[in-house]
């Protein structure tokens, strides 16, 4: 019985564990035969080509995924990225958070908002040269050289207002590439399950597995008559896309080959040692602390005020998303001694670079030096930067900035301040009430100036314009006083302080202007001193990048670059994982479990028609018996067990599989071999959140909602017919 | 959906997994084949003989259960089954509870206390016949002739004071077995880790899984010289058992068949539905509100108050227990509708009955009938009950009971007042002051009084007595007078009311003592009620249990008596489960499981010394690779596997297995298919409280310390290599 069970385990699981990496779409080829192993078919060449199927069809939100899944521009994502768009189309008489939205035609499709954009990336040119050129050898200078080359590669490709261009480094400035991105801006809600299916089990099971979550939304690109992206107007059509992913109806089981494309944000795998280390021990419990601080100052404010706990809900649930990504981050340093593995592998590093007699023997020593210095800069400007927390303040800090660039030519002002950034400058300004309250900005702000007077990096120019005042109560009443006399509380007036020049900023007698205007030159000067610094690092960060490539290269090591917001592909395989000793848990999950999770109160309070559906046992056609729940299932359906273990009779939920995600991720398609869509990520699991610094192949699972329980939720519970007719859905 | 719930369930819990069962030894042959099926070679016949090995090597000690491991006494059993022995030896200057035991010779084992005793049983009667013998028909008399009938047969089985006998009731009344058990009377105590690693997780991990708690002790049994048992005296020597254990030091691994035997106290698996009912429903939820009360209110007080906490620490740690239990039964009712299983059996049953001509259709009306005045009886009774609370009422009243059945011959004194008893009388009057504080006693109390002063069910007797007071802060004044006032509170006196005639006490002052006497008729009444329903069960449970036992049979059903504290053997196998959907939990715990839970703060503070030897890595010869942590790894044991699991590579500390156990099964010996020791039973897991009730094979697992662990303690943590000396160890 043993050996034909061997078998049929050598077939499905593949290879070891060498799923690492976000893989830019062009590198595709040189992992083909990895991709072969894990069983993806699809040819890596289609997978490297943006104007092929499935890459043309994957779109960002701009901090999210999202894919295009019909001929007329339907478009699924998470329920977490479309939340605004849905917020924003919730009123008292139709709670479409509360309690979902379904268009049954598009005449019903509502706007997603005026600011929801669908960017589509059309190409990607590697411009390193192009930025590199002509650069000074002095800091500051070759700093803003490379800004300037950048900032002109950007003119020149932004043809119209039709594409967004952006030019982004990659392995820390050894590369440079030119994206550009044709950007959608009339996008509208279709389909969302209400928040206690898309969000079920809240915070609580935020980066947790076993996980039951729906979210998922179905968004729609719209266009002008003439097939260009367009504002909203009524009478735009649905855009076309070039192709839409296929949906296969059969799903994955365990030892599948995956893949997933997406705009992963930010990673740090090749930092050295030293930098993981202040992180671990200085920067995330410092930032924990002060999160930790501001949740339960907001959650005491709001706890008896309505107003607020409204206008706070978004920054208190993505405050309470990054505090969990600390704890996740300080308890996986504490789990995994992850500093000892990376100075191992410097170390080694060290080792190999001194058989190379060619090579820049003091290149870590180097960076080092640079680094202690930019740490230090972290660590002097905290409490200072943090004493400018106040939104007013921030909004006339950006204001009168404004001013002054507009002093220079467009070519030469800084990014965000450009013509190209202005109706997003005006868009954050409009937005800023949405989740202001005078009595919260006030007492965060005032937390963190208490914070910056009890410390001894004090600046000059910030205690004297706040008279030098110590005593905490004397300066609460000093800030009173700003928020009574100011005016930037009133949209209009932060809007039409974009239209004052300099001097009006100067003599005017708002307080928050007046602070303003104080700090500009400290905090012009301290941008200067990190630009210098960043002038220097650009220099010495793509040397230490060549020889670590050339190192990685040499122990046959993937290489790819840190996540950086732009287009990426990942791959791995449909796997459950040990979570502690003795705990092992399982790639799917089940209708049954959103039952047992039921408590009738938030978070875990899923909506009667979802679990009427659920008693039914009608899972429809997507019954999958063959999902491999249980370990020893797949050999009992080669072999009759005497202990043969429950079948998985039921529709899969949520699945895991080894991807290498982040944030940014969110949304992004997961495909099966083939090349079609069978899930949408989500999250990762507690124990993987240190994969942003390490990549520990063992613990690192990202947390997907299978299509399967999207389509049932069409088919049994919403009865979304109109919308399963557009998608393609294809079989095994 | 509960139809469908239920209908797959009484399926698989018919066929699947056909471990359930608390089999009576001389029931092994009608096994045979289900052993053989499990791997368990050891001959039934061999099993079902008491005076063979292993039966022989069993040993209870009251409420748990032992196993002789050496030719010379040497006992292993649980850690929490001799606390009491190990507290009772610790002192300020050795803390044999926070730094463990070890004696290096026999010389300097300490007695594990004068009330500490082992139990061997060496004969099993069918003594149906006798105790039914001229049965009146009137119900009190009837059940008055069953009591004298098996006085009869205890006192003629007691031929010298090293023998206890007992005659224990089977399928409710349908059976009867007179029970002769060896004493042994000088128990010392010889090797006991220390509680933090004895009970590393505390009331946290307990009933929980995974668990990693050392939880064994090694006792010794002592003789006189002539062989013979006898009380502690210093020139005593170890006794030598007719047999002891072998213990196998490769263990067992995943899907191997084991066994267990030991003493398991009281299960209810075949209860009529409405009996469930009545105890999920009223039971355990009232129980449930008055313990979590009473821990409440103990916590507070011996929050600051070091004596409080040392007299209750025992009583919390029970309550802590027993309230688990009964959150976990009230839990698992949620979890699964047990009550909807047993009516569908029920009518099964009924429909089946139907078919009998012959048989009483009204069997389940009449015994219906009965128990609904039982149910009844217990609710009217209830607050009364425990409004007679007081430790010192409860030891008046006994006291008085005393005299009054002296009156009578001994022949007819109720159980518990007969000369055989008295040694166990005086030592519960002697130990009372050891978990006693008046402070704690009086609040406890008078809750209990203000708790039946808010109900109806009065009892005028009681409420005389308490001179009607209804208002809490008198009820609380008077009793102040009560603790002020009684002498029992010494403990030379409560002894001295031993020798006291009926007289003495009905003249005496004492409050407690009048109280006493006061409600005695009362008492005595309410007995009566009971014993003349006991009667009146004692023809219908047994006519009800004859009826389900032929239904079971034809059903092809495992029949085995209800637990009731006699030796029983139970098979499995060694397994893990699905503990909630997509959570799957694997059958062996590791080593370093410690250390992933180890916080340094009680109760997860493991010693130095053990985390510093799992430091090393030195599994000596104790390291097992092949237990199959990942399902997958067996596989690639025999095959190179692309993407081999991890090794076990550890130390197994605890294990899982599918016998079917209860309280009073700690301390359990676990073998496998050979006879020879593997582990020790000594906990439950959550999901399987339940089992009490009805016995789920998919859920229903008991743990387990793995002998691994306890011999790689003794050698590279305790350097207890005179006691590993002792020990037969074999190998596969």
């Amino acid at each position: 019985m043993r050996i034909a069970l061997v078998a049929a385990l050598v077939l499905s699981s593949g290879l070891a564990h060498a799923d690492e990496g976000q893989w830019q779409p062009y590198q595709m080829p040189s992992i083909a035969d990895k991709l072969a192993q894990r069983g993806i078919e699809i040819p890596a060449k289609q997978l490297a080509d943006l104007t092929q199927y499935p890459m043309n069809a994957v779109v960002g939100l701009g901090y999210c995924t999202a894919s295009f899944v019909s001929p007329q521009g339907l478009v699924v994502t998470n329920h977490h990225c479309a939340y605004r768009a849905i917020q924003y189309n919730s009123k008292t008489e139709h709670n479409y958070l509360a309690d979902g939205f379904l268009a049954n035609t598009k005449a019903e499709e509502p706007s997603a908002g005026p600011n929801e954009r669908l960017y589509i990336t059309e190409a990607v040119t590697d411009v390193t040269k192009q930025v590199n050129a002509d650069l000074s050898n002095e800091p500051l200078a070759r700093y803003e050289d490379i800004q300037s080359n950048r900032k002109a590669l950007i003119k020149e490709c932004e043809t119209d207002e039709n594409y967004r261009c952006s030019v982004s480094s990659f392995h820390n400035g050894l590369e440079y590439y030119l994206i550009k991105q044709l950007i959608i801006r009339d996008v509208r809600l279709v389909y969302a399950p209400p928040e206690s299916v898309g969000a079920f089990g809240g915070d609580i099971d935020n980066y947790e597995y076993p996980r039951h979550s729906g979210d998922f939304t179905f968004l729609r690109a719209y266009v002008g008559k003439d097939g260009k992206p367009a504002g909203y107007a009524e009478d735009n059509v649905p855009f076309e896309p070039k192709s839409f992913l296929k949906i296969n109806a059969d799903g994955v089981k365990a030892g599948d080959g995956v893949f997933a494309a997406g705009y992963p944000g930010s990673t740090s795998r090749y930092r050295l040692t030293s930098e993981l280390e202040f992180a671990s021990d200085w920067m995330y419990p410092t930032y924990a602390k002060r999160y930790q601080l501001q949740i339960d100052t907001i959650n005491q404010m709001a706890a008896d005020n309505n107003t607020i706990a409204i206008k706070y809900a978004g920054s208190l649930a993505s405050m309470a998303n990054r505090m969990k990504k600390l704890n996740g981050l300080l308890d996986g340093f504490k789990a995994t001694d992850i500093v000892g593995i990376k100075q191992d592998r410097e170390n080694d590093f060290l080792a190999w670079l001194k058989k190379d007699t060619q090579a820049n023997q003091n290149l870590i020593t180097e960076l080092e030096a640079l680094l202690a210095k930019q740490q230090t800069q972290v660590q002097t400007d905290y409490f200072f930067n943090n004493a400018q927390s106040s939104s007013l303040l921030s909004a006339a800090k950006k204001l009168y900035r404004l001013a002054k660039e507009k002093q220079l030519p467009d070519a030469k002002r800084e990014q965000g301040f450009q013509e190209r950034d202005m109706k997003m400058f005006a868009a954050n300004l409009t937005r800023l009430e949405r989740s202001f309250d005078v009595s919260v900005d006030k007492t965060l702000w005032l937390q963190d100036l208490n914070a910056y007077m009890a410390q001894s990096q004090r600046v000059a120019i910030l205690d004297d314009a706040l008279n030098k005042i110590s005593d905490a109560e004397a300066l609460s009443a000093k800030l009173d006083g700003y928020y009574a006399l100011t005016g930037l509380t009133d949209k209009e007036q932060r809007l039409a302080w974009m239209e004052q020049d300099a001097q009006a900023f100067e003599t005017s007698s708002d307080p928050f202007i007046r602070l303003a205007v104080a700090l500009h030159d400290t905090n012009m000067a301290q941008e200067k001193a990190e630009n210098t610094l960043k002038g220097e690092l650009s220099t010495a960060r793509p040397e230490y990048m060549e020889a670590i490539i050339a190192y990685y290269k040499a122990n046959d090591w993937p290489v790819y670059p840190d996540a950086n917001r732009t287009l990426r592909i990942t791959y791995g395989m449909v796997d459950g994982y040990q979570s502690r000793d003795a705990l092992y848990k399982q790639p799917f999950t089940r209708l049954e479990g959103i039952v047992g999770k039921h408590t009738g109160e938030a978070p875990y309070n899923a909506p009667k028609k979802l679990l009427d559906a659920i008693a039914t046992n009608d899972y429809g056609s997507h019954t999958v018996a063959s999902v491999y729940q249980d370990p020893r299932s797949w050999i009992c359906s080669l072999f009759s067990c005497l202990d043969k273990p429950e079948e998985f009779n039921s529709v899969p939920v949520n699945f895991l599989s080894s991807v290498d995600t982040t944030g940014g991720n969110s949304g992004s398609p997961v495909f099966n071999g083939k090349g079609e869509l069978v899930g949408l990520n989500f999250d990762s699991t507690y124990e993987a959140i240190t994969k942003d610094w390490f990549f520990n192949p063992t613990i690192t699972r990202a947390v997907h909602v299978d299509f399967r329980y999207i389509l049932w939720m069409m088919d049994k519970v919403d009865n979304a017919h109109n919308l399963m007719d557009e998608l393609e859905l294809v079989r095994d």
